[in-house]
């Protein structure tokens, strides 16, 4: 499967990914100072969520992409609907990882 | 509502997290390198997983701690059952956060 090629939203998930390695050092934080388990689990839902939705932009960015090319390089041979469904499962089988 | 008393818990809970923090650093590095958007999906599922796990790990110890310590001093006006129904109102509001 394909890389992200678009650079924009590389940097984004670069962020994404950074702000949530510094919402798990501060859970960690957290815990090491005794604060109470609802507090720490609102945080951990909140890593959790914004995984969640830094997958979500992954996974779209990557079907942008791969429709874009795939659909401006149909062949007669392997027309569009071919290269449509052989993106679509890659993305059935992205999201099936996270089901 | 309570903080984990139990440190050998506290211990694992941070190393876990640690661990899912190291993970963080490897999926930007994947990013960074231009590895393909499944590779990176796996990796971000596996984080997701454990993050999943950790929860389920804090949850589970509050509930051991508390039942223990609240049904050791559960009094006659208010009996095991309202303890137990206290601390799984608890449960059901950390459980709630991940739906």
């Amino acid at each position: 499967m394909s890389e992200l090629a678009d650079s924009k939203t590389r940097t984004d998930l670069l962020n994404r990914l950074k702000r949530a390695e510094g919402q798990l050092r501060g859970i960690q934080r957290m815990i090491e100072e005794g604060q109470s388990c609802m507090d720490i689990a609102t945080q951990m839902a909140a890593v959790r969520k914004a995984l969640d939705s830094t997958y979500v932009r992954m996974t779209v960015c990557f079907m942008q992409q791969e429709l874009s090319h795939r659909l401006a390089s149909a062949r007669a041979d392997a027309g569009p609907e071919a290269q449509i469904e052989s993106v679509l499962e890659d993305v059935q089988e992205l999201l099936g990882k996270i089901r």
